[in-house]
């Protein structure tokens, strides 16, 4: 674990434990649909402030939108990986690689830079500068691909 | 528009405004699996909080929880209802009732009493006094009632 920063161990301990009891009451197939959903309203919100950025900047909604993300990101999703959860179940689909339930430090690093760099984001967007917000979002959306790229199934 | 107290009509005008010019960027469909994705979120955030309130109270949990809730609540979900979202389309259902495209001061009036009572509710999550939660608690889901109960068909 050598390798994780104390803002990275400190947000995987955040996200082990946000949700800690909570996984035995959702069944796997819940679990997957509320992962999705959150991810889904992610990225609604990370389109929001894409648009924002590309067009009139609107100081108000990218601010909403991060802090939709913080929100998401903080509440402890970790609890929505429990078992059985890794593989299509009940008619509901995943595209998690079985890596995301073996390679426990990279996982806490990934998913820590990414609540790391919602909460960055979510601080730079209460700014309203918008050069740093672009700066703050083009961080948050590499911390994205990251996972994307190493625990996601392409289709 | 006399009867929406002031702080049900910010939080109308936030609701209308937020998410402003993005309603265009999705289509119908998408507008209503994410909008769904939304209530999905928010509904295990709550179970936490309900699940915390019943046995060991957890502070941070709870605080975290109530703060996915409000940063879900805060983000413009009204546009997420555009035109073409009143029924099933393509594939994806909706439960919404043809009401909350016409009456545009009730829907302002639910909404923004959501909204305020889930700001509410993470603002004294923040406290960490349980008492003053479960009021809160208890409030902001009868926010939820009111509006499933004017807006939602039951099956």
């Amino acid at each position: 674990m050598k390798h994780l920063s104390t803002l990275s161990a400190t947000a995987l301990l955040s996200l082990s434990l946000a949700g800690g009891a909570i996984a035995a009451d959702l069944k796997p197939e819940e679990q997957i649909e509320t992962r999705q959903a959150g991810y889904q309203f992610m990225s609604w919100n990370m389109g929001k402030i894409k648009a924002s950025l590309s067009g009139d900047y609107n100081q108000e909604t990218v601010q909403k939108a991060a802090e939709a993300i913080a929100g998401i990101a903080n509440s402890g999703m970790g609890a929505l990986y429990g078992p059985g959860t890794d593989k299509d179940v009940n008619g509901v689909k995943t595209r998690v690689k079985p890596e995301l339930f073996t390679e426990q430090a990279e996982v806490g690093k990934v998913a820590g830079d990414f609540v790391a760099a919602a909460n960055n984001m979510a601080e730079v967007a209460a700014t309203g500068d918008e050069a740093e917000v672009k700066q703050a979002f083009g961080a948050l959306g590499e911390s994205c691909k990251a996972c994307h790229k190493q625990f996601r199934k392409d289709d």
